[in-house]
């Protein structure tokens, strides 16, 4: 590849009303508010260095702007936007600063709808790694990875893996002769994913997924939320999961947003990983346990913007099955 | 009283396979063997200093055979003796060694139907407390307590807390006007409970109670007895109660009997501790972080033994709605 | 006995700055404040029930002005006078309200010196237990106990165990031939010690433990201490006991006042425990990890008052030995 | 570069007694045994799907026979070969199978003389990720990295960093004016380091770092090994480090040996990370709880093989200070 994504870096989530939005993601999760203005809130985690992980855009629904992939360099930037306008896929530019700390970015829609930036600059901000005296919350760290629903799971794993240079850690498949791609897991820093897609109405964002500094934070999330009101928030778990091995936490914000609180999964630091597969219906890939989702979890997404409109995209079903049979 | 229950102390499981049972107990959950015969395992856990907390016993199908209680003399089981046969309530001696390890003891059908035993000796065990080195899955650390379905849990409280001297920890009641009481948790050693009470079909024993050492424990079990195979095993869990603000897991063991994984509730020192009153229906009392238990577990239970005979007692059902309202 | 002393319940520091002392316990370690005035600021962990377990009284030194014990009557107040009015020890009465939250209470200067108060009455304060939103700093949960340092363990032993009815848990023994009584753990409540008494220059108040919810507790202590840069105030740990099994972290306050945050004891509910003994001399009593305390643990604790002129009562130096022989 | 180094793989260590050794590092600490013969076992921890990351070799006499990095393919190490050759360092190719379960590899002596190896195959073992059932001893998941003490860190700084491409996480620097690099933390993979270097008398390796899955890991370790009889094993912690935010604990092995269980740092996904600086004298910097390392812990380290002969290296002292000032 003539460019080099680095990592998932941020996301944006419209919501109705910032001031319980704040309530929510900083007073009760303990995400740490870089700057506020008007229609925006900038948050990131305790271990992270850059301005924002996470902005609170003020918006007439629930849903997501965009999401962000930081790359190595500006001229990457460059490369990406040649190799998007050579696939006839929209983009836009967005001048340094026209987002709130950030340089240059491009904005694409990518060939199954999700509004996808791209950036190399942001302004630093400080690291409270070790402001353990500050910490609150369940102890946000930093964001991990982003989940989306796209009708044709085959098709965007080919322009992820093909086009974009994303690995394969884990998959999932139908139980078809042959199989079927169900969802895969994508990476680029070396954990599990920086991006899953999986099959579903799409395109949707299904969950931004923020790390957790131990196991026990998912069990201090809950205690923490369920005092503080907001045990309805709880969508599903704590559980751990099979694939991937992480612990997991899966939470609405009050708009409806999901995001998961995630630990635990492992390095990959071999290019030659080999994959590893799983049946949409071995009952312990989703939870290990055994525990089975919520019919929510695979009905409810997050709408996404159309990159130039600010729309939300129309969104078509799934070309496979939505879920494991066991979920009804 | 002229007597002192001193605390829950073991419990009489019927099995049908011993085999499968220890493969369970023992070889997954890491419960010490202290004795085997042909008919009985004797198991304990880390903490204990005394020869079993746990029987399996083999017989034709699953339930209870008596629950223990251990008093503070041999005095104590000849008072105990007379206020039962004062109140016309079936008794039986056992010799010394008629149960492995064990001096004499009382056993008696309770008002309820119950089968307890009431016990001062027992043989010496090891404590394994600290043989870090043995230790092996999630670290059972002794028993803790019982948990039973009454059909009427007001006139069993009656005389477990005006007959026996147990204190009320906590308490459930019905929505009704006056309220009526749904559930009681009683004990006589210093935490929530040696002894729970719920309104259910009975007399059955729910399940008994064992302590971990940490709250990762519970996590570390489900994550073991999902490797295992048994991720079947695992009901309810892993979760916080409100209820006692313990963090549990229920299991139901292959028999179907089922134990309650628990730890970090809190201490009751003071004999005047003023009660803690929660509705049936409120959804924070279960569990804390706002999750239904699953119809089974209040569906389910393990019938018990007449003390004479051997067979399993008659059941008659609650007198109060058996379970809240948003449990189907 | 005729009367029945129930638990440590309180204990008063002197410090030099309250507002210091305020920056220390309730902005750092997180200790809920129930009430302040000019002089005295009054604490309580997140488990309580009552309006304090931890005063800090303004003073010209460091030092501990009482340590309290809860009894389960007012007329055990009255039987614990007599008893001491017979021995000839000092004693003081407390009207109502005296001590803000209080009850009437009895102050005694005990055999050894040590001045300690039994009351019956204290004011309830809204326990936090499940206020997890509300939680910072390790996580304190109760005073647990005291330590002391005095001339005569055996002495003072006979007094507490034989006088007014505390058990022995377990005890440390010098290595001669007979062994003689260096330190004993004595207990009213239901864990490993209400009181412990060392060999050593006395009578001093070691510390007072606290007890945290979690193991993971003492590690966050370190963080957050270090963090807001109190490393200084780390003394000792952390690690875990061989005596009693427990985690443990020594902590000294901004006046030089030591308390330890402690978890993870085990549950005594039997009366004729059998108790558990250790040489002076073995490297795993005092931390089961083989590291030695560091000198200043033997050497520094706190004076205390005498209960009629508020002086510090003069030391005297320990009998035996004052420490292993491998700490020097 | 035209190559490209993945990671640090797998160490070997020279040990007197393989069955003591054993007894240490799989029957107490729960390393997975992957093969043995006469003069070798091959282990592996949980996370690991290669055939061994740590091999214990039968010798004279303790030490080091050399640490290996895996490449991204064959070509890389023909690269190696000869950019080593072309520095006159020495070179020595092992045929596939020579070392058990690995591929051609390349050895070199490195320009400080410590014996390193690079390879790109390895037979593929079985990960124990998911068998929950079959962990024991604190759960070792994978080789985190090296640490080694050379005497002049600047030179192997530039060797390493300009010359193998590796990157700067965090450093270390003496008080002088200007400040001269004291130690450094190098990293392929994403995390803090691969590979560590400390001024001090070398070549020398200090120590190799296994990851545990969770920060009780730590906890779990000293209970286990004092349990075991192995409590001289802890040479340093439980702590966490400033420099890196990892939770440690160094242990020894029967023959000296050094590993350092670590958990906790953090993700690096971004090349142009902004290296952290210390001074060494920053009491925060080793335990930022502010515990000084003991001096053993600076003096004693493994001497290493030369490749071609397989005797120990010389050594000589470092060119400056060989440690904090408050170290004596």
């Amino acid at each position: 590849m003539p460019f080099n994504i680095l990592r998932a870096a941020h996301i944006e989530f419209r919501v109705t009303d910032l001031d319980r939005a704040r309530a929510f993601y900083v007073d009760t999760l303990g995400f740490i508010e870089t700057a506020a203005d008007t229609d925006h809130l900038y948050l990131r985690g305790y271990e992270e260095r850059e301005h924002h992980s996470l902005t609170l855009r003020r918006a007439e629904s629930a849903g997501v702007g965009h999401l962000a992939f930081r790359v190595a360099s500006e001229a990457d930037l460059d490369e990406l936007a040649a190799l998007h306008a050579e696939r006839g896929l929209p983009t836009r530019w967005l001048a340094a600063g026209e987002e709130c700390g950030q340089g240059r970015a491009l904005r694409v829609q990518d060939p199954t709808g999700l509004p996808v930036e791209f950036y190399h600059q942001m302004a630093p901000a400080e690291r409270w790694l070790q402001r353990f005296d500050l910490y609150r919350g369940p102890g946000i760290m930093r964001l991990d990875h982003f989940n989306c629903q796209v009708p044709h799971v085959q098709a965007a794993f080919d322009w992820y893996h093909e086009g974009l240079g994303f690995w394969l850690s884990e998959s999932t498949e139908t139980d078809d002769q042959p199989p079927r791609l169900w969802a895969v897991w994508l990476h680029r820093k070396q954990n599990v994913h920086d991006l899953a897609l999986m099959s579903g109405l799409g395109p949707r964002v299904h969950h931004a997924g923020f790390w957790l500094g131990d196991p026990l934070g998912v069990i201090r999330a809950c205690d923490i939320l369920a005092a503080a009101g907001y045990a309805h928030a709880i969508e599903r778990g704590p559980g751990r999961h099979g694939l991937s091995n992480a612990m997991f936490l899966y939470l609405r914000d009050p708009d409806g947003n999901r995001i998961e609180l995630y630990t635990g999964d492992y390095l990959i630091a071999d290019p030659d990983w080999p994959p590893i597969r799983w049946s949409i219906n071995d009952p312990r890939r989703a939870t290990f346990w055994g525990h089975a989702p919520p019919a929510s979890w695979f009905n409810e997404a997050a709408l996404v913007e159309n990159i130039r409109t600010g729309d939300c995209m129309p969104t078509r079903a799934a070309a496979l099955q939505d879920r494991p049979n066991f979920v009804t």
